[in-house]
């Protein structure tokens, strides 16, 4: 009897994408290998909570090993890869060389500052957990040095708070630090003067949420400005930031030592170099099977993919990453088995955000509602999605204990 | 009517002795400002498990404002001394001069390297949050680089762990490091040999514990060696260490990528430039009062203290700080009303230093006692001790947790 060696496949990037791969290949004659950077997989839909310390970072963040744990024929390699040889079907890595037979491309995205480098050097991105402990060690850091500082001008620059982008993100972020400075922070420094504080979401286009129907937009806007005192500016856009003061394309400036930007997302570096038809903001152009034309070895999936569905390009969102996961798991087994292979089609299950205590919006086919059931469903949902069952309890126990008794855990500027 | 001017009291270091004082003097007719260069009080006795991925940093790191929101006539400032002026009476900081009518110095104490440069250079001390983290963050990735490594020799060594100083830290770390290894770890990697890993324990003196009798010190030893895997090399000096290998006094050198150093404590660096008599380790003599020799007004207490009982200096353990925390604030009080100061003694709540699953070694009073017993004694009264309710949840269902599934949640390389 010959020893039977089973295709590899390697999966590059453990983000919602790439374990829905992963998992997808359970079972099936391969060696798969998951490939990433960092050694856990990150629960994004609540970075920006770590960022205004109500959750820890490890409470979103999942050891990959534990995942992979009870499927025999994976395996995990902490690697940044820095090529990809399509021809040579092999990877360049900081830890060497992997061939493959197989491959699927799931490294999704990463801040696009769109070219404007002096927001890029000075403003925090909020797309992985370092990110989102520079912001939190940040904000903190604000209040220490605003209640030692005298001048009222200087405190003000220190107290205002801008954050780009009216998407989901943008949103949530801004609600969050509302909630994290009017509700927690004024107990900590009975000194300040609330009305000191600005927190300012600018957004280019002429509405929030620019994905969610009108009557949501207009909501979230209204429920920022009323409720959350947050500043919202439409039709806005950033063009530069020194660090102290934003400067508008309309010239207006406004002095402020934070800025958040949460307007783009771009595809990760990695695929810069590779040779392959390219949509906007660096992304893969994909066949309907979600292969890379020319190599129907490859498939690439999740934010770092152009897909265009009745006329439009898909958002970039988990829910379309774990759809198109399973869909190239699926593609990729029929590939090897000689069956001919269908083309994705992504189905919409809705989108929601929150926007602070009791307050979300929410599009679930054509239900649209905001408010109290929104916020409760936005909570069922993120808490159902956390892996790992005691992260779930953590995390439930830190909501309840903030929403209780208006306190928010992680105050602390840690040590980087 | 004139207004009042309360006397200004300053505290430099929110350890436990620090936070003690500051408590000691609520509703007094004072102004207190507490500094630190960290905005949270650090629960230094589970460090260890931060470093083990056992517990979360933000578990056990407690915003001090939190701890200070009940208390009027107390404030915060985070801020580095940089230096103590102790005839003007001000303290230069990072943040500008502070005056005071009082100062307690409580800023603790520091890794001692005993002037061992390539040890400091190399090697990870264990007694800040960054510490523990590093530490946390280079055990996974030796784990990451020795499954990636095909070289037995270089895999022995990317996984010797080598572990300075036979107190209760050098001994609570090796134990779970232990069980890190040996409980969790060889599920994340089937592929490795448990052969492969050794972890080493080094005492100068004659047995571990020196502090504990005889039989609790013989105890410890035995169960590390027979239960835990440790290796415990007693009378035993580390000469050299270049990050690669460990040399010793007696010439032997162990290849070992990992030496964390629990071996000494010496004073803050503060104290260094204070002219004050000074005892071992950059200690400052203080009078049987507490207060420093030619200057009423000023107090010292915790680590960085001498302070000789019954003929023998006092342990630099919690209790002490704690106990010369009240103490001092008693005596402060006493010396504004112009009452007669009382001398300090201490009162030994007695020892314990917890091993493993089911094992410690406790001496309370008379009692001496090991295994399960003395092990729920450990957990019981650090969970107590703990600062907030919500931290005391989260940490034992984090212990219930590992206890029941052998696991370690905080099993992440966290961006540094």
């Amino acid at each position: 009897m010959q020893p039977v060696i089973k295709p590899h496949v390697v999966v590059v990037g453990a983000g919602f994408g790439g374990l829905q791969v992963v998992r997808g290949l359970k079972n099936a004659p391969l060696s798969v290998t998951l490939v990433d950077r960092n050694n856990y997989h990150l629960f994004q839909p609540l970075l920006y909570q770590v960022a205004t310390a109500g959750v820890s970072a490890n409470e979103i963040a999942y050891p990959l090993r534990s995942t992979l744990r009870n499927q025999e024929n994976a395996g995990f390699c902490l690697a940044d890869v820095e090529g990809i040889d399509l021809e040579g079907k092999k990877l360049q890595t900081s830890c060497g060389t992997i061939d493959y037979d197989y491959l699927v491309l799931a490294a999704g995205g990463r801040t696009n500052f769109y070219g404007l480098d002096s927001v890029a050097q000075n403003a925090f991105g909020l797309k992985n957990l370092q990110d989102a402990v520079r912001i939190r060690n940040h904000i903190l850091h604000q209040f220490e040095l605003a209640n030692q500082q005298t001048d009222p001008d200087i405190r003000r620059m220190l107290l205002t708070f801008v954050i780009v982008g009216g998407g989901p993100t943008g949103v949530e972020c801004s609600g969050a630090i509302s909630e994290l400075i009017h509700l927690v922070l004024r107990k900590d420094y009975p000194g300040l003067n609330d009305q000191t504080v600005r927190i300012i979401l600018v957004e280019m286009m002429d509405k929030l949420l620019p994905a969610m129907p009108a009557s949501l937009s207009e909501a979230t806007r209204r429920i920022l400005q009323d409720k959350k005192n947050v500043e919202v500016h439409l039709n806005k856009v950033v063009a530069e930031y020194d660090g102290d003061t934003v400067t508008f394309r309309d010239g207006e400036k406004i002095p402020a030592q934070t800025l958040i930007w949460a307007a783009g997302i771009k595809a990760a570096s990695l695929y810069d170099s590779l040779d392959v038809k390219k949509g906007r903001a660096g992304t893969i152009l994909v066949q309907p099977t979600l292969q890379i034309p020319g190599h129907a070895e490859v498939f690439a999936i999740g934010d770092a993919v152009y897909f265009e569905q009745d006329g439009s390009p898909l958002p970039m969102v988990a829910p379309v990453a774990m759809q198109q996961g399973r869909y190239a798991a699926r593609n990729l087994l029929g590939l090897m088995r000689g069956e001919p292979l269908t083309n994705f089609r992504y189905k919409d299950p809705g989108t929601m955000a929150t926007i602070g205590r009791n307050q979300a919006v929410a599009m679930l086919g054509r239900f649209h509602f905001s408010g109290f059931f929104a916020w409760l469903a936005w909570l069922v949902v993120h808490i159902m999605q956390l892996i790992g069952f005691r992260n779930r309890i953590i995390v439930l126990i830190n909501w309840a204990w903030d929403y209780f008794f208006y306190e928010r855990a992680v105050r602390i500027i840690s040590p980087e």
